[in-house]
């Protein structure tokens, strides 16, 4: 849901052991001061002994805290219940770096969403381990950096490259990067790089996946997008997606329909996160869309 | 969501014009009396001038108060912010009259999705305007009343069947139920009688939609499952779906796909019904699903 | 696509290495002895070098020869080209034993649609390891057999349930049928035997995969019809769907789903088999539906 | 399917009165002259007095006739079914002219999938009645051409517009071009422009439907793309699709879902159009995809 044409929201999120008056004390705190709550989702693991998940939107015009006062006035109630908690103005449009390798189905879509409007975020920059997809990016008017990977100072490059990226970005999007990220780069933004790869049924393991699943003769080729976490590519799904096959498709057309999906899968991840719609429990997520 | 391994919930529908304090004062409410939420939705029309909706759900074993006293307790809360409200006991299951003619997908379909445990609501019978249905209901031992509908006294058949139905059961299933019921008992049971029927792209008029429809080579056949009003096929729509279809597929073919997505969109929205998922504003729905 | 409505057709399955004229001998045969052909399908893996696959369908009712003429008449073509082939007469439906334990929603949903003229079958009978599900058959006037298999004593078991079912039935399908079949019936009935199971994205290894899944957080429950092959749940895949799950669905609903689009899948998996629709080439199904 | 990593064919695509021994008599002249089919398919609306459809494909590289020699040859057996009958070699890419508005969701799509090779054609140039979309075409170095059409005297200048297309292009994109094309230029391509629309369950006649849509809360967004024909928005169906939405959608979103579902179904139409993958059959479409 897009905020284009809406007032500027405040949104909470919040995560805490479940009890009763948790919902009671926030929509009171936001009464208090004013805020007039536009959305609002919750969701326990259980009732009795659970994690209660709350994200609440409020207008932002008429709340008379500013943000200062907003953290100092909700803190003791986070105190209290014992809150994992966040606060998001959207006024405050996150700003992303997005890495890409050769690939570009991911990058063009990601563009097109963003100039239309669809994806209300800033992107700082693309950055490449290649030249390639430069002139690609050059028209939207975005810095395109070229931050080669050596293999035998990867660490040397990454490292580099993280300082690079430090304080420029909120979030990063591997669009089809090929570079696994050394772990120093996934803890300075944890649960803010969104990948996407493909996902077979079943699972194949190895190399050239496409190869495995045309040889199987799957009759779907899926998409998973998903928070980076040191362990590869098993990080908290935010979304998932799959297209139809036949004995039709060639390797090719598995590859053309597998792009198709992970453009779409990407997308969708992109624009939960972008609107604080993602909570972390653990290696699951709870999305409020 | 079923509710079948939890304890007992009470959930509250509730609209009226948006303005600040609502939900504050509901989950002040609900706290105040020992309730634990443990679902809770709501939307806006519109942030400033609009309508506001929620459906809040909490455990029945801790509150305080019974029925009567919740209604005596949170009538004033009502009057205050003008609302349209109704309070449920997911003890309370709901009783449910299901109407057929002839085809049986749908009716089939049902009673499987009750005896699993899937749909939790009392089917009190099924009523038909022929007896050929009845081998397969009575396995279920379910009654099966047999209400012919001549063309020529029409309303004092439907009088007659309204009375019989009245006092024993809260909505009704029109399972592909071939005749149009008359204003009365359209009355009786406002928002409360659900109906499937085919949809297409582009709508057909006139008889015979599905041979229209494959004339016409269309590539999706659709279902629409609605409540039902004064305009026939026209009340506020619950659920849709579509299936597939190309040009292999004959007549029979289309009418079969038919027939599968009628029965899975029916069962979606008897499910959020029974559940007291949807309210209605005019003529479309809310469904917090 | 059903032949209900139609004349009867006869059918040819083939495969054998691409190279130029097969097609032209095998219609030139066909019309030859008066054959009208209504439908058919080829594919080759590689123009050059590969294999061929072909179904064509013609109706019975012109066609001049017998079906010992035709294996008489046919056989020098599938020499001259190195064919397997197979004939099959849309007259002669198929006898199918279904084999069930505890789960019925594929059972149920597999004998509505065979009922209903959907599934072009004869069911010679349902097995069962227990004896639960009885009540559930005998409405269709089915036998219903209990086959017991006791632990200490399978492969006696199972070969009781081999003799009975030897010259009864032409293949068998696997309704949520929670017994892994010993290789000496696999071997029975190659390429013709059906089995369904849940499948997830990623897969996941061990026990109670739904669990798994849900600790996961998927965000699609997936199901997969195959051919049993001594490979358990590796055999050729006729058919996979899935269906779209969220944070709100507790494990009972991720069952409730997993049911939903497993009795869909395997209803597509015999309907394309029951229409001689799919030739086995390795470990993949060419499926011309 | 993608033709690029093989071998050039030639396509075949034939209608034609259904009677015994079309297929035999195809096959042999394609044997004959040492086409080694790579792909076909077939379809009858009828068995016994019926149409035939045809779509076969042959290696161009083995075949020994030129395309004049081909016609030559195959015109007494064209005669002698009474067969329409068209020719289409892949080496030959059909040049493409694509016209827009405003909207630049499909144009964008188009041009991608145009450029990663996934759509084989030639795109001549772009048309618009309006400057805006230039930017984005020029850095692909397809000319943008600008032809107003101003209401005063729209017939002088779609006439204009005619003139200047003839001879240029093999086929027409409407990629959201919001003008009503004049009967000669429908004449002057038939079955030959694509064009793309939003449908909705139920049908909305008149202004607004995304309003409509709205106001009426429907679950799904479709696109539907067809052939221009006189009869506006109502010529044979190629490709549909739909999306799912609810109550949380507002009227952006199901704008922004409409653009999603509009661009998939386009690009479906456009690829099975330059692969020769359509027949038209009076007011429908058979596609051998």
């Amino acid at each position: 849901m897009s905020t284009s044409t809406q007032a500027h929201t405040i949104t909470l999120l919040i995560s805490c052991p479940d009890r009763p008056g948790i919902v009671a004390a926030i929509s009171q705190f936001i009464f208090q001061h004013q805020g007039n709550i536009c959305q609002s989702d919750q969701h326990s693991t259980d009732l009795h002994s659970g994690t209660f998940f709350m994200r609440i939107s409020f207008a932002e015009d008429s709340f008379i805290l500013s943000r200062e006062e907003l953290v100092r006035a909700f803190t003791p109630i986070a105190e209290r219940f014992g809150m994992h908690w966040s606060v998001h103005y959207s006024r405050e449009r996150k700003r992303v770096g997005i890495l890409v390798s050769k690939f570009d189905h991911c990058l063009i879509d990601l563009l097109w969403r963003w100039r239309s409007g669809e994806l209300e975020m800033d992107i700082s920059f693309v950055i490449s381990n290649h030249p390639d997809l430069e002139p690609i990016v050059r028209p939207y008017g975005i810095p395109y950096h070229h931050f080669p990977i050596r293999r035998e100072q990867r660490q040397q490059d990454e490292r580099q490259m993280l300082e690079f990226l430090l304080g420029k970005v909120d979030f990063l999007i591997l669009a089809r990067y090929m570079q696994i990220l050394e772990p120093f780069i996934v803890h300075a933004y944890p649960h803010r790089i969104i990948n996407i790869h493909h996902s077979f049924l079943p699972a194949f393991v190895g190399a050239k996946p496409y190869e495995q699943a045309f040889e199987r003769g799957v009759k779907l080729i899926g998409a998973t997008a998903h928070y980076v976490t040191e362990r590869l590519d098993e990080g908290p799904i935010i979304a998932q997606d799959v297209i139809h096959c036949n004995h039709r498709d060639r390797l090719e057309d598995l590859i053309r329909k597998g792009k198709e999906v992970e453009r779409r899968v990407l997308a969708q991840a992109v624009r939960v996160h972008i609107e604080d719609r993602v909570l972390v429990h653990g290696n699951k997520t709870i999305v409020f869309d």
